[in-house]
């Protein structure tokens, strides 16, 4: 089955479903500002546009564009700035 | 705005949004049977997961994998089948 997600008021919406690799999800973000929780690791990768990353326990913001990835551990949160509509891949892995 | 769509019942799901770029969707498909048709120029790429592709006026069919691309003038029809769910992208230009 395919799930749909939506999140802060529908400005995240994703897809998710399981390949042999595991389990993801596709999503796309309106422009904004959004904490996140992990709740397992966590690799994501920018499919098209562009978002400022802040990742846990980090003070700086990366920027990270199509094709780039940064990873997450388990139980953290970590802050997303977009300012144009952004897809991206999360691995859960 | 994210529009959302949903194909054969449900069997493929999309998100719709703008870059840069142009317009694109990312989406997935269930294992299955599909005939899509093309009212514009478009590249998909196949995001995770493996789709068979007949293109339009080949009577082959070609094996696509994660990373992989290929290009559908407008108003063709092509062919997809997909043994586990895939998910992909598809830029309207």
């Amino acid at each position: 089955m395919i799930s749909t997600n939506e999140y802060f008021g529908g400005q995240v919406k994703s897809l998710g479903y399981t390949t042999t690799e595991g389990k993801s999800t596709i999503g796309v973000m309106e422009a904004g500002s959004y904490e996140f929780g992990t709740t397992t690791h966590e690799t994501m990768t920018v499919i098209e546009g562009e978002m400022l990353v802040q990742l846990p326990e980090s003070t700086d913001w990366e920027t990270y564009q199509s094709g780039e990835s940064y990873k997450i551990d388990a139980n953290k949160s970590f802050k997303v700035k977009v300012t144009k509509q952004v897809s991206y891949l999360c691995q859960y892995k």
